[in-house]
């Protein structure tokens, strides 16, 4: 096997996610490696964690990063939190709902469903009714659900688990950053997230918070590996169903007991700490204030050049919109061609809405100006070559126009 | 919380890894992102499975990464091959045997382990008949287990497995590159590695490799998520309890399907293609001759300082070697002056050789004739400061000596 040295095209990444990692997370991730106890690599651990207790607002101790994608912190929280039989809520409103799902039954969680259409969220009556018919030891409901470009309000849910006896979890790789996320104000046992949406890093590592409350129910289900076990370590009778997943011994791994877990994966924590510090250093209302403004110019445009909106635009999340794509308009080749011939990448969809609706991404690094002005003026000329002729300008006009109200 | 861009302090990392990083790695690293699905992106996906068929020395299609540490890896090959109630037999060598263990119990597996003192390895009539009171469906034992510094020969293991129907799993996170390593030619069903050691990269990608017949063992397990599944799709019995390491789903992701699964964290596979590719430019038997010279220096040089070595020099990796920490010499004391003073990392070591053995490595990037020769003249500094008087030169001019023969 003979291959070259990496060296991708370029790339405006304005779809769902991933987009395009800040310049100043990929200068992060080309600092050489440290050992895993060096002082330097341990500061480097702490640091990241106050940073990353900024991002979800909370003053949470037990905030890490899981050495993998979105879905291994979701794994993380809900094998450590779960234990086989226990019943477990997922209020779905998207594909990630469903994955919720599906991660909570392969943990053994007796798992009630509730739905709502794609495009809409739940009431706060709604959440309330399936709680008391459920009475879950968990409630897993996804913030911005990508696949359908909504947010679930969630600022009363957690003092309504709390008055049922329910953990809150929220997973917010799609939203976290560019709407606001209040952890300790709404009252989150549990969250997480992934650096590649508004978080302006690659795939790869995965920030989450854990309440007291969350922290405790990990904690008594603590085992610790026979290979660094001492004589009065505590053996479980439940113990955790993952070793690589199980948040009381990371725990111990990021807390001053440092035990031996896996090996930090250094280069993923260079970016995820550059991620939170270039966040926390904007301020957190500032960066959600910059999703909301290049999102709105982004629908603005859209609608201005005559597209179709997918989803309750009041609830619309800031970073990525739904776009019904137009009749007779070939989904595939305008994508095609975007990617093609103006280096632009856009979004399809999932399920119901494959083939139905694009995801066009204003998020991370890619919240900008410029980038909504380049993709507004690209789509107007393909999909006009598609057979869809806006009036010429009216996208980039309208966008012009927000931007100087 | 306000925090300084990231600026590690340099370090020459001489211990067990993980190492120093090859700045072609890092390089490959800071490349801008691709979408998910872009040409570029699989385009990229499938030279690093090809890559890695080269550096297991397989033809299995069935070749990929998972998104994680090393253990990641692990895990991910047993929950997905393993069935809560199967029988996997564990030899045990050293401490990441036991964590072997501890990972096929969490799956639910009845566990068999036979021991061996740490420092030696198995004899193949000892595993032959562990095989033999047991009957497993899986045999699960580490190739050079970093904690102890000795390899279990693995030649005739594979033909021992399949004669009795077990299927064979190796961890080849410490050995892979350093030492011989030949996944089909040994009969070998499935092998897990890191980037961290020898193949010169930071932690947090699992190249791994499954035969075959590992394939459909996992792929009897199959289900798809129900987020993207569609008529006719099948539902397995014995679903694997894992979404994030479901090998049968990761598979369908990497293969021609293209079945969305994770988000493949970019900047970890550009790492890990990247090292792929500069060992099998390089050739492997090169890559591993090349630590069997400096891995010879470097054990040369120590010995004739007067230190003594630990574990059985027989079956000693190339890659690392265990020094008995002299009498009356402190051990924090001279690994914190070799770094603070000189920039070198050793390393400690677990359980039963904790203050009693450093491990000192030669792999990757640092398996070089500069970082041996620094590293030993630093540490007869260090040394003759704390009470142990080696003779003037006597480590480096001995490795200088082998080098010259």
């Amino acid at each position: 096997m003979h291959a070259l040295p990496i060296d991708p095209p370029q790339r405006l990444l304005m779809g769902p996610g991933p987009i395009n990692a800040d310049p100043r997370v990929l200068r992060a991730m080309s600092a050489q490696l440290v050992g895993q106890y060096d002082p330097a690599m341990t500061g480097y651990m702490n640091e990241t964690m106050a940073l990353y207790r900024d991002v979800f607002r909370t003053t949470n101790d037990a905030t890490l990063l899981v050495d993998g994608t979105s879905r291994a912190g979701i794994e993380a929280v809900f094998v450590s939190l779960i234990e086989p039989g226990d019943r477990v809520l997922v209020p779905v409103f998207g594909r990630f709902g469903h994955l919720l799902r599906e991660i909570a039954e392969r943990c053994g969680a007796e798992v009630h469903v509730v739905e709502r259409e794609w495009g809409t969220v739940f009431t706060v009556a709604e959440l309330e009714k399936a709680i008391l018919d459920s009475q879950p030891k968990l409630v897993a409901i996804v913030h911005g659900d990508t696949s359908t470009t909504v947010a679930q309000p969630l600022a009363e849910l957690g003092a309504l688990c709390a008055k049922h006896g329910a953990l809150l979890y929220t997973d917010t790789t799609a939203s976290l950053g560019g709407n606001l996320f209040e952890a300790d104000a709404w009252g989150v046992d549990a969250a997480t997230a992934g650096l590649q949406k508004c978080l302006a890093g690659p795939s790869g590592s995965s920030p989450l918070t854990l309440s007291p409350s969350a922290v405790a129910v990990i904690n008594d289900r603590k085992s610790i590996e026979a290979g660094i076990r001492v004589a009065g370590d505590a053996v479980s009778a439940q113990p955790i169903r993952s070793n690589y997943f199980d948040l009381s011994q990371i725990l111990d791994y990021w807390g001053p007991k440092r035990l031996n877990h896996h090996t930090e994966a250094t280069s993923m924590l260079y970016a995820a700490r550059e991620c939170g510090r270039l966040m926390v250093e904007e301020g957190m209302p500032a960066v959600v204030e910059r999703h909301r403004l290049h999102g709105t110019a982004m629908v603005t445009g859209l609608v201005a050049m005559g597209l179709g909106l997918f989803g309750d635009q009041s609830v619309r999340m800031n970073n990525v919109v739904g776009v019904r794509i137009p009749e007779g308009v070939n989904d595939a080749a305008v994508r095609g061609t975007m990617l093609q011939d103006f280096g632009i990448e856009i979004g399809t969809s999932f399920g119901p809405l494959a083939g139905k609706v694009w995801r066009i991404g204003t998020m991370g690094y890619n919240a900008r100006r410029d980038t909504v002005l380049l993709t507004l003026a690209a789509l107007e000329q393909v999909l006009r070559r598609a057979g869809f002729a806006a009036t010429a300008g009216s996208g980039v006009g309208a966008a012009l126009d927000f931007y100087s109200e």
